[in-house]
Formats: C-alpha cells, structure tokens, sequence
C-alpha cells in the first residue's frame, strides 16, 4: 500500500475543500449516508464513468457536468444507487444538483452526484433533501471522515488519504475518499473515488491524466467479475495552490500524474484488498507476453478465476488451476516457457510442477498479501506487463451476497 | 431433463458394447477410478476437445486417435488427471493406449484415453496397468454402472442413460455415460462424456453431427467459467443396429442429429444441474437481439456473474443485477426496450422494476428449477434466441474448492 499524510484529512488536506456527511436515514442501518464535497473557488473538474450500458441515473447527470469543465461541489449518497429507476431516478439526480447549488449558492450543473447501493428503488427524495442542506450546514475542514463513511457500503472500511509534493515550488495537495466492495471490476464497479487537490491545471491536461491513470489503477482490479452501474471517479482541481497553473505536457505535468498514479495506485489495491468477503489480497503480474493486451488479459483470467480465488482462501498452492486458468484466456502461449511463481517461488516451469521447498511454499500461502507471478516466456519487454489487483473468494462472500436482500 | 430408457444400460445400451469400471487405488477414497468401454466391431469415432492451450497429455494422445476415423475402445480415469506432466505425462498416455491394447488385442491407435482429476501429478502406472488389465478381463453388457462411477470426481451422481430410434427401418440406440462437475465452462471444461451407438454412419457425418450439437449443448454450460485442460466429448458408432449406412445429409442423418441433440442437450443440463455446491439449476434464455452472438454472450454474462448466482443462492429475486450482467455484457442496448422475466413473471421492463406479485415470485425463486429470461427487444427472430444452464454459488462451492488440497 501507499503513504498517506493523513487519513483523516482526506479531501479536505488540499486547501480550500470543506466537506461533511451525515445521517439521512437512506440506509437501513442509520449510519452516515448523505456526503457532500465542496470547493469555494471553481474546480476544473475530470471524470471518468462506469462502461455499464445500463448505468444509474447520476451517472448522466454527472457526465454532463465534467462536460462543461467546471464544478463546486460533490454530493454523493449510500444505501439507494437510484439506478433502474427510469424518468423518476434522472429528475431524483438533478433535484440532488438543485437543492445542493442552492443550499451553496452555485449552479446546478457545478455540482457532481453520485449513488450506490441497492438497483431498482427510488431515492426518498425528503430524507435526501433534510439531508442535502444538514449536510451543507455542517461543512467544513474536518469533515472528510463523516463524509467518507457516507458513502460506503458493504467495505470494512472508509477509504481515505492524502499526499503533499511540490509543483513549480510551491506545496500542492491531492486527498480522496473512496468506497468500493462488492461488484468490482474493470471499468470501473461500484466504485466511488472522490479526488480533491489544490493544484492549478488545465482542465483537459486534468482529464488525460486521470483517464490514463485509471486505465492502469482502478480499471485493473476485480473481486468477482462485476461491473456496476453506478460507478465513477471525479477530480476537483481548484488551483488554491497557487503553483503556475500546468498548462502543457511538460515536468509539471508529469510530476502531477505520477502523484495521481501512485494515490490511484493505492487506492485501487485498498480496495480489491477490502473486497467482499476478502481474506487475501492477491496481485496477478503478468509478463513476458508480445503485448501489453495479451499481459492484461492473461492476468484477468487468473484474477477472475473462482477456482483460483478460492484455493487461495483455502491457503493452497495449486498451481494447477492457475495454469489452466492462464491456458483458457484465449492467448497463444507454449506452456514449456511459461513459469509460474507464488511469492518468489517458482511453482511450475517447463511444463510440469517445479520441485519446491514446501515448508517456503506453506508460509507464502500464509500470508494476507500473495504475489502470483507468471512469466509468458514469448518476449523479454517490460514494457508489456501487466499488474490485476484481487481478493480471494471465501464463505463471507456468498454469504454477504446471498444474503443481501432485496 | 430427458427420458432415458434404462439409466443402467449407459454405454452398453447399443448393440456390441462392453463396458467394466474397476477400482485400481488411483482415487484417495478407493473407490472405482479406471474405466474401459470395448466394441469388438470396428467404430467410427469423433470427438471434440477442451481449448486450453495447457491441455492434457491424453487430450492430444486422443485427437490423434480421432484423426485415424476409427476406434475399437476408451480407457478413462479418475483421479490423476496426467495435466502438466510434461514428456512423461505423454508416455503415460501412450502407455495406457498399449496396455488396452495388448489386452484386448487391438491397435495402440485404437483406443482413445482420458484422465480427470488433480492437475500436475503424474499416473501410478503399476495401478494403472493392473487397473486397466483387470476392467478387460471383466468387460460386460452390464458393465456401464461400473464404468460411470469409475470417471467421476465431485459429482454428486454418474451421469448415465440411452435412447432408441428407428434409422431406415432398423431400431437403433444411443447410450453414454458423462461426468462434470467443477471447472466446467463453455468449450469442454472438466467434463468426459462418452457415447455410444450402434448406428452405421459415415465417419466425416459422424463428426459434423457432433460438433454442430457440442456447440449448443456442452458450450453452452457454466459452473465456474473455468475451462479444464482435458475434457472431451467421444462418440463411438460401431454400425451394428444394421441401418443402412448414413453417407449424406439425408432425412437419416437429420434423425441421427435430433437424437444426439436430444441427448446432449439432457446430459448438458445435468452437469450444470450437478455443478459443485450446486442447490438450484438456471436456465438463461436470450431473446430478441439482432445476432446469435449476442444472445449468447449476455447469457454467459448472466450465468458467469458471482452475484446473480449468490442471489439465487439467497433466493433472492435481484433482477438488478441481472440487468447490470446484461449491461456489462458488451452488447449495444436499449435499457428501456429489455424485459427480464424470473420463471413467467416479469420483474424488470421500461427501464424500471416492474410490479409483480411478490408472492407468486418468491414461489419462483423457492424451486429448484428457474428459468431466467432476457428479451432484449431488439429483434423478433427467434433464430437468434441463446440459451445458457448454469447453477447457482453456494457456501459449499467454496467448501468444496477451498479445502480440495493439492
């Protein structure tokens, strides 16, 4: 994992974010579920959206607003996705834009909405507006954590961090909040990451570095092969760093996106770690393939294979299902290159089992954080492999998704 | 499912087959684990075979069998699956095909081999030579129950059953016994079906028959979305039922494929039906798109989402997510014009939940059997309809493959 500041300034460590969460009585528990992120200054605003061709109803609504370029405010709630909700569910979104940009004193299309939980139900659009306007009433630097736990759902745990680097000499800040859990996958599953920072760029440059970004982050980790409808990423930039605003693809630039990638980074494997049901957390690299497509979907197949998630739980080493899964992923291969490791001991080469020290074996399976290692064997270029970040598959799992009822 | 005449009869139900299954300490428990089906009349012979580039020494040993157009005999085992064994995985192979051969005085090119079981172990050949010396010496008309116990794994039942027809005036029959279980997934995952008939039918019919009904019956299953390294699907036609001889695409022909469809189809389900940890078994049923192609892949996305099948698990009647399968599938769409019927009652249409009588649908989930049904509203051909079995995600399913030690 990733350093982080401090977890508990989360979006609000960047200057000039406020943020709060509070209880609206939208989910069932009666825990924390109305957030709301906002920014005094204009932010140029970048997001990137779930690929799920029957995506929520704030998904639209908040396509149109990273359309115009600029934002205030985020408001984002749990317990209802407001997704499958047809007519009713896109005048639910934008009541949310309305009663929050006039609670703030800004336009309907500055402000970012978002939801997760259950398909199918319509937001009880009372609860939600008492808790709009509770929320923009009690805004403020310290609110990062209420605003964190609001947003989550089935996670263990609230998601959030910072980190501090230096742009054109001056301090620049970047925070987050994220939830994710069950239905994770690549593009984008339901996944809520909120990112906040004070650095002057471009809108644009904004959006390239995130799209690039999540290509290779959150769009590289699975828990069980589930894409949602309601997930997205936003970045609110709102240049109270005061660094010379990063207007080309220049050092400034890439020291930024470099930043974005490692907290993407981390944010990514925190949440395939905190999957649901997870007891292990599992990084597939692929390498040695002809392509960069090839690593990717090679690691995909290991990563999303049931079989292998759930000898892992089981603390086995068997090799032989993720050979197999390799071997079905639909990319050529000869299976005498190829050679497999877990952790850094290698568990088959040639063709066949390779002759292991058990006892190294045995711990490796023991510990929480495995690396699954496969080399193709076809080319010697780095520059093809790939990283899919997972989690086991355990009791827990079915049992929270059995159980979860509609 | 499917009537069978007599469950017992199995492979020995055709004319001049004879099967023994006996138990030569391959599998741990002791039981039953080598089996040999003979017919002393020459059979044309076609099979099709798993697509893991990883597959099993006598997947290849077998294909080259099939190449030759004729077989007299199949000698299988369970427990050792001889996958990832590397060059002595392949002499094991063509060591089984010699010992079957000398024992029943045929050609090693005879006689077509499968393994199923642990991956990367290789054959206790002294079991296995006595093993397949004693099923020889035992060979009989009754012997099909043995021979369907002795190639299981984690079924929880052996696959057996036949039927009879009537092929140019002459009665003919078609018997198999199968085998699935885990790992199954389209394209022939650890799954071993063997066929018999005594139908008179060109080798090169034979073949196309076959594979035309693999790819809507057997490629067509989900348990896992895991493909295994050595399945295969073997048809044997000895010609003994005395039918004049099937040369073309006549009305005969079309008869023999109904009937071979049929029983696929039957067998196809009952290994979804029997998939590890299975409690329900799912029916997907794709309508309305404008290609097969896209039936087929949103059905395999319904069938191979971990959250739809713990839903079911649950008996809980989530349509969300199987409309968010459907969205993530890959298929352009009209949310607004999809209709997802659980068993006949509609529970999602227009873009939202559909009202429906609640207690009727909880009658749907609480049975074994549920037919899921997706008409995507983009076309009225019904050519193009797909339809995927698969089970549901149990606690056991993890069970079994959590604690399935290597």
């Amino acid at each position: 994992m990733f350093d982080v500041k401090d977890a508990k300034a989360g979006v609000t460590f960047p200057k000039g974010f406020k943020a709060a969460g509070v209880k609206a009585g939208i989910k069932k528990s009666g825990n924390l579920d109305v957030a709301v992120i906002y920014t005094e200054k204009e932010a140029a605003v970048a997001g990137t959206f779930t690929q799920n061709a029957v995506a929520a109803a704030p998904v639209f609504a908040s396509k149109a607003v990273v359309a115009t370029g600029t934002a205030h405010a985020i408001t984002a709630n749990a317990g209802c996705a407001n997704a499958c909700t047809g007519e009713q569910g896109n005048q639910d979104a934008h009541a949310m834009q309305t009663i929050t940009a006039e609670a703030l004193g800004c336009e309907p299309d500055d402000v970012i909405v978002a939801s997760t939980g259950v398909i199918g139900v319509t937001l009880p659009m009372d609860k939600m507006e008492n808790g709009i306007r509770q929320a923009v009433s009690e805004l403020s630097e310290d609110g990062s954590w209420n605003a964190g736990h609001a947003i989550i759902t089935t996670d263990t745990y609230s998601k959030a961090g910072s980190t501090e680097f230096t742009l054109g000499g001056k301090p620049v800040r970047l925070g987050f909040i994220a939830k994710g859990s069950g239905m994770i996958q690549p593009n984008m599953a339901t996944m809520l990451c909120f990112i906040t920072t004070d650095a002057a760029i471009d809108q644009k440059l904004l959006q390239k570095a995130l799209s690039e970004v999540v290509d290779v982050t959150f769009n590289m980790i699975s828990v069980d092969g589930d894409m949602s409808t309601n997930d997205m990423v936003i970045v609110l930039a709102n240049g109270e760093a005061g660094n010379p605003k990063v207007t080309s693809e220049d050092a400034d630039y890439e020291t930024f996106k470099a930043k974005l990638l490692e907290l993407c980074t981390g944010i990514a494997q925190r949440i395939a770690s905190d999957g649901e049901g997870a007891t292990k957390f599992l990084t597939v690299h692929v390498s040695g393939t002809k392509t960069y497509e090839d690593a990717k979907t090679i690691a995909f197949s290991v990563a999303k294979s049931p079989l292998v998630k759930t000898a892992f739980f089981g603390e086995d080493p068997n090799w032989g299902r993720v050979i197999c899964a390799v071997g079905y992923a639909g990319v050529p291969m000869d299976p005498e290159k190829t050679v497999v490791k877990f952790g850094d001991i290698p568990v088959y080469a040639n063709g066949v089992g390779a002759d292991c020290d058990a006892e190294a074996l045995r711990k490796v399976m023991e510990q929480h954080d495995i690396v699954i290692d496969i080399d193709m064997g076809e080319s010697k270029d780095k520059e093809n492999d790939a990283t899919v970040w997972t989690c086991d598959f355990s009791y827990e799992y079915v049992k929270i998704n059995g159980e979860y009822h509609t």
